[in-house]
């Protein structure tokens, strides 16, 4: 469907442009006026009569026409003027870039370098430098200020609302508020329920925060292997991926040119971007585990801090005792880096580097404020192998570094499954929540059956939607070639979209304040025939209004008062207007007159025995009674045992 | 995707052949030897060192290449001979096909009759005619022995596997057994907790049941508009649509040539066909629903009663007390057949003709073993109008009338949303339990949020993978031409795999016998880089390889012990070998000795306190220690409240 949906695409190959009937607007927050918060703004038609619809916005740059994009020189830097303003780093000579950086890589493979380099910047001292220790100190950052504005999209106006969806939702124990602000996010952040990933290194990006409390969040994966893809094709990819929706995205490269891919990519990006730096430590001794060193990581690490990648997956719970817990699984272990790790371990008959220097890691990282992505190097990789001990032995480890890297400084989030039926799904949340201090949850799916390849955007959305509701933070990305092979630009637009949806769904189920409005503004859209106004205010316009052509391509159509499914000779929504401007026309006595004796809302039986007097009665109660109140629902999921 | 996965067609429009790898066995079952149950066998590859896998087939003759199809002559009807046997019918003179029955239609728009007539049967006397009479009298039938056997797929051969199954799932009351007699089928069709929709006079069937301790079932709708398709796309659909695994199928038609579409669709059919008869009968009252008459309707039920319709949405439930409460929707009403008998009650003052005439539905629908499927027309249209008055009002007079239609002899289920957010779907599964005496549930997704048009088959499909866990016996798809068009031979391909997927895990999670045997098998095909196992083992083989073959073409990468993922250099799947290899070799104290003290799963502080001794035994106990009990599961499930 998405050969269809391509918008088109300026030089340099990346896409720019709004996206169909949306503009972009910013907003300047109180608290700090030097601060443009982006959100997109949907525009609708003239006939709808209520306001445009502004909803969060990932695109960046990209999307507003008044900014002229090259991607040669890389986007605007803003962030590192808050960054120096309150002090505590120091620029300095970075470390040199080495051949082996990209993979001794020469001549016609060699990719073409980033032109513009900035010096790097870090901590010195014991003065706050992560968003963490300023909030224990309960300084707000600008970043804290920049978040909360663009979370509370939407429920400033709506506040009666966002009140009523928090009493309607079900969050499992979660503390969402009607409306952030920025002390609530620096709260947050300081009992390490959040993190906001940013890199001082990182001056193009548009902070963004993922917690618990905040709205779900999705990350999607790109990088090129040994096997395929280019520099271009992974920098069009990531700027594709934030134009669906995409929150975070990691560059996964293996091969050469990792090192100048990453800084491409980190020089157009508004989004926080995460890495797995043993991809690159490992490529640096020829693939193979055995001959990593920790010199040889730390020396990647300082690398990639000062690139300015603002989160670092690292499997350092991978220990040598849980190693052989993965002997009888079915898929035994299917992460890359948790596998890198056991054959280290394994060979060398010791602890992994990773754990024993965890220390030094978090001291490191804290300099540049990259934050944790604990690695689940031993999670399950098929739904026979699901919450096995391996797995949680590991989680539990997790648990232990997650406070030895507060201890540090440092933020902090822990990733997760992969591979879990639906029943089982909730118990990883609820031991990730308990192992880990609340840090927040970023999950890989879960995939929720194994039986199709090529659909596991699919098996995978449905367990996201779940343990999005049940508390999850972070949702990766599951593209259509996920287990086949390398996504392209349709598989990640396929990929985001669906994870948009079950960030969305998730949002909707924990009560999120002003979640629901962009699903009611399309109801009624579609109610009213506004065609266009359904297509627009939709995850993926193009892909709707090219569906809704494919039945009805006239353009009349669009506003035409029918659809294809019932055609223009009858349709239900019409004969709802009819029940409407019935019913406005009477009172309760008229109603009840209306309906014969034994007619409402009774059983047949009834009909002998009741009389007029109970039945109107009876009928305005019912009238009058509904079911959204969140004690019936919650009622409802307490039967779940 | 899917048009990469069209297979080759032949003359007459329908898809035949079998499915990659795969080959149509047929089982007979002891009770019954003149029974011939089909299944497909998924025929592995050399390498894999263990049989064939035996999966539901839903397929029909048409993947059978010993059987010729012509879709002029319709398909062998063996199971008139079963109806006749058992007695209680008589065949006679049907009611006479009318000009109006096709819309009054004529010239080049008149579709070609189909030529061969079969005289109806209809039940005599007070004899049984229904699977439900049979069954409340203690009879096994022929249809409740095909299947038994159909269901129990797998289950013989892995009883014990399968006890384990049951002991893990979470299956929230129902009562499925670890392997399925004849005599359980009938027990359960008696309590009216599964029907097999059968008309005595569609005896091309091949029997199937709908219940909730059975697997979960999956619907496919088809049908013309008058705005677009034709008779012979529709039947190429309805072969399409079980291809991938529809388990019946509901053909929506409107506008002309109503009958005669009806007529090709079934006489091809081996499985259940619904329809909405109230449909019709607009037709043929000029789409003018205060028209439409109780002899009208009545005559259009007969008419498709001795054509062989298996089951009849027919929306009683809609009563004139509960229009008006669908009057402060955000989207009224939704559903066709609600709407049309809405207009009709508010036209005419009176209740609807459907409900005070519903008796006389029930003797006619019994005598030729019709299946009620109880509509629900105040079915939300978005998530705001989700589990409020109008829905409940409905559902609990649909209760009433199961009641009636048990009392009547005949086999019933209820019809569900629709638009549903996550945390109100299990009080509508709850409700519907309670309320309809555990008759089965058959939902339409339902829809988890209304933001993306275009997807909402996976907007849909979220929310039945945990309706179906919750207890729904039967998912609706929904294509991803929801809300804006009709459904194309891709879309109706897309929606039968994506519920496909929803019921499966659905299955998994209630701990479903024998379910997990089919992701286990790929899984291990995965593991063990047999990538042609791993396609033709999923639900849509031609995509997985079209995926695998846009990054890895080349033949020689079927067998390579690599994907594009990792590339050739570097595997996880291959250093989880060397694990199992190295922890072949060890015993528990070498396992132990291996290790330094305080290296073995425990605090970087522990790491001073404990000795050797304590670790080994810690060691150990943890590498015997699984969570795949029954009561954590259930445990965790129980922390939703």
């Amino acid at each position: 469907m998405n050969i269809r949906s391509n918008p088109d695409t300026t030089r340099p190959a990346v896409t720019t442009g709004a996206l169909p009937s949306s503009q972009k607007i910013y907003v300047t927050p109180d608290a700090a006026p030097d601060l443009r918060v982006p959100l997109r703004e949907i525009i609708l038609s003239k006939e709808a009569a209520e306001p445009n619809l502004p909803v969060y916005d990932t695109t960046g740059p990209y999307t507003d026409p008044a900014i002229t994009i090259d991607v040669n020189a890389g986007l605007k830097r803003p962030r590192t003027q808050w960054v120096l303003e309150r002090g505590g780093v120091e620029q300095y000579q970075g470390r040199e870039i080495k051949p082996i950086d990209n993979g001794n890589v020469s001549g016609e493979h060699a990719a073409a370098a980033f032109k513009a380099y900035h010096q790097p910047l870090r901590g010195v001292g014991d003065s706050p430098i992560t968003q963490y220790e300023f909030a224990r100190k309960g300084i707000i950052t600008k970043e804290m200020i920049y978040v909360a504005t663009r979370e509370n999209l939407g429920r400033k106006q709506q506040l009666e609302r966002a009140e009523a969806a928090l009493a309607d939702g079900e969050s499992f124990g979660a503390a969402i508020p009607a409306f952030i602000t920025p002390e609530f996010v620096r709260d947050e952040i300081a009992r390490g329920r959040a993190i906001i990933p940013a890199n001082i290194n990182h001056g193009e990006l548009e902070p963004m925060i993922i917690g618990r409390n905040f709205l779900t969040k999705i990350n999607a994966n790109i990088g090129n292997s040994a096997v395929t893809s280019s520099v271009e094709e992974e920098v069009d990819k990531m700027v594709w991926a934030i134009r669906w929706g995409a929150d975070t995205v990691m560059d996964l490269s293996t091969g050469r040119n990792i090192h100048t891919t990453r800084e491409w990519i980190l020089r157009n990006a508004p989004i926080p971007i995460g890495t797995v730096p043993i991809y690159q430590a490992l490529e640096k001794c020829d693939g193979d585990p055995v001959k990593l060193t920790w010199e040889l990581y730390k020396d990647t690490l300082i690398e990639q801090c000062e690139q300015g990648v603002d989160y670092f997956t690292i499997h350092a719970g991978v220990r040598l005792a849980y190693i052989h817990l993965t002997a009888n699984r079915v898929t035994g272990i299917v992460s890359r880096g948790g596998s890198i790790m056991a054959k280290w371990c394994l060979a060398h008959h010791q602890e992994s580097f990773l754990y024993t220097h965890f220390d030094e890691i978090c001291d490191l990282m804290r300099k540049y404020d990259v934050s944790f992505s604990l690695g689940d190097g031993l999670r399950p990789g098929s739904i026979a192998d699901a919450n096995d001990r391996a797995q949680f032995a590991e989680l539990e480890t997790l648990g232990e570094l997650t406070k030895i890297a507060w201890d540090k400084g440092c933020q902090v989030m822990i990733e997760g499954p992969g591979h879990v039926p639906l029943h089982k799904i909730k118990i990883n949340m609820d031991k990730q929540l308990k192992e880990c201090g609340e840090a927040p949850f970023y999950t890989l799916g879960p995939l929720t059956t194994d039986i199709a390849p090529g659909y596991d955007h699919i098996t995978s959305g449905i367990g996201a939607a779940m343990i999005g509701w049940f508390g999850c933070a972070m949702l990766c990305y599951v593209t259509p070639k996920e287990h086949l092979g390398l996504p392209d630009r349709n598989d990640v637009k396929v990929g985001v979209i669906t994870y948009k949806i079950a960030a969305h769904a998730s949002d909707l189920a924990k009560g999120h304040p002003a979640a629901q409005l962009r699903d009611d503004a399309v109801s009624r859209a579609r109610f009213d025939f506004r065609w266009q106004d359904q297509f627009n205010l939709g995850l993926d316009p193009d892909t709707a209004k090219a569906f809704h052509d494919e039945t009805l391509p006239k353009d009349a159509h669009k506003v035409a008062h029918f659809c294809s499914m019932c055609g223009p000779k009858f349709c239900s929504m019409k004969i709802t207007q009819d029940v409407r401007d019935y019913a406005a026309g009477l009172g309760d006595n008229e109603k009840a007159a209306l309906y014969p004796a034994g007619h409402v809302g009774m059983t047949i039986s009834g009909v002998i025995e009741d009389g007029m007097a109970q039945m109107s009665a009876k009928f305005r109660d019912m009238g009058e009674e509904l079911y959204l109140d969140a004690e019936k629902v919650k009622e409802s999921n307490r039967a779940l045992s």
